[in-house]
């Protein structure tokens, strides 16, 4: 009920104004797909396009919490105001609000400068909520000017968490295999910056060598485009953070000078409009007849009366 | 150019008959999105539906082929025609025309009942062909009573071929990890029977326990739910494969007499005209102006003029 009485304005000129407990109101509403989404959308949206929104991606056990919170906290030395979003691809729980904003991060949990919020993907195994890039845009309209996006590298996540970030950090650690597994996981396309962290461990020097192998396998080539580092780190003593901080400042200057920012962002907003289409057109399409005519054309194509394309025909133009 | 002039109605006759030329020329179609496509669906429709499709998925190096194979043997001991088709998610190259097919099943490569196909993912990764739910059709009304649909378990894909087949087979071996694992992957749910492979290894009575024991926690319980068996095999010297072939046919009567056989395609229907749909709607979007319209709402929207929520109404507007 308070929900729906949300008074959006208000909400997020509170959060502007750095009031941690609008931010995550803001981040409920869109999460839980509320009534007034579109107006907490739309109330936002001038407001948004200033963070540099970072993914950190890799598989269980590299390092990620680790290695996120000391980037954050080389951001915060800075002076900057820094989202992290952590999704879960895993956790059947939504929010995290119980445990997860707290525990995960302590060294963060009083620093008013940094929001923390944890969220679990809904409705597609293997996938980031679609309600990701929302929670982003509340962010970077709270004034954050570094958004980290922390994953596990499970299926699809780790690309889709490419697809939202202007720069993609992915994180391994030596004996997680060479960079040929890396390669078949498909992370080689995806990474802007690879990092090996508990490079401390045996091991270290032939990873970053596979890896580096890999990337220059990989390369288009060509004056001008961006050679992904491939950097050591101990994130638990700090050790080879400040080389993460140098290859993410180089990477945010290529961005800008490329021309690639405006790119990515506007690729990034043309799958969202689509996706944000689609799931209208979706659901259009599954209220007609009060769903009875897809129910219907389901049976005829597994009787065997009809085939998938002509149904799909016949169903468009029951909308138009 | 032949693609454009094929005589549709021929070849289905043909495939109908029995010839794998005709089989494979169909697939082509289909895969490669030809004119006839369409044409292709319609003229199949009245002869799909009685093929019984089993998707077998597992982490590299459980047995997949061994044991695909040791299945198809098993059917062919029964006198029935077998369809194979081997998705790779991890390939780059469609098709597999070159090598794929012969190498990978040498034992039924001469054996005509028996049509082995294999197709990569295209478009997306981790997951599977958007044609392959059209090749199971040709290999359907080709008259194959059983078809195995095979693929690696990355990502998606096994969650992908569960949505496919009227039977998912979940391959495991000793040593892959325990039950938690399983759960954590995602498999446990779309598993309808789990063969641990390899089960003359250490660890494989404790990986099946492990198993059972996920498998009862998951449990909806009440009476003529189906209840997945876990069933050891060596493959290799096809040991077991009488009781895989067993839980097959169990599931089968049970998928029959509780209605499931019939819910679980007309789903797979569902989301099949679905998809169709959806492409096309994204097509057409993408067409508004010539491309123009998306463009123009994606740069408003990444300089913050608007939001993907209003862009997306407008882009439906513009094609009401």
């Amino acid at each position: 009920m308070s929900r729906r009485t949300a008074d959006v304005p208000a909400l997020v000129a509170a959060a502007r104004d750095g009031q941690p407990r609008a931010v995550a109101r803001l981040i409920s509403l869109v999460e839980d797909a509320s009534p007034a989404l579109r107006e907490v959308m739309a109330t936002l949206a001038p407001y948004t396009g200033t963070a540099h929104i970072i993914g950190i991606t890799g598989s269980p056990g590299v390092g990620k919490s680790t290695s996120t919170n000391a980037v954050v906290r080389a951001y915060r030395a800075r002076g900057l105001r820094v989202g992290v979003l952590a999704v879960d691809p895993s956790s059947p729980f939504s929010g995290g609000a119980l445990l997860g904003d707290r525990v995960r991060m302590q060294d963060h949990a009083l620093d008013p400068e940094v929001y923390i919020r944890s969220m679990a993907s809904r409705g597609h195994l293997g996938g980031l909520s679609w309600s990701t890039p929302q929670a982003l845009r509340v962010l970077d309209a709270a004034g954050c000017q570094v958004i980290l996006v922390e994953t596990v590298g499970v299926g699809q996540s780790e690309v889709e968490i490419a697809g939202l970030a202007d720069t993609t950090i992915v994180l391994l650690a030596p004996g997680m295999g060479d960079g040929i597994q890396a390669a078949k996981a498909g992370i080689l396309e995806i990474g802007d910056v690879f990092v090996v962290n508990k490079a401390d461990r045996d091991g270290a020097d032939a990873t970053v060598r596979d890896l580096r192998h890999m990337i220059s396998l990989g390369e288009a080539g060509g004056t001008g485009a961006w050679r992904p580092p491939v950097v050591k780190t101990v994130a638990s003593v700090g050790q080879g953070v400040e080389d993460v901080m140098a290859a993410l400042d180089q990477h945010v200057d290529w961005l800008t000078t490329s021309g690639t920012l405006r790119s990515r962002r506007e690729n990034r907003a043309t799958e969202e409009i689509h996706a944000i289409a689609l799931a209208a057109w979706r659901s259009r399409m599954e209220g007609v007849g009060s769903g009875q005519a897809i129910a219907e054309l389901a049976a005829a194509v597994v009787d065997g009366t009809t085939d998938p394309y002509t149904a799909a025909d016949q169903l468009m133009g029951a909308l138009s």
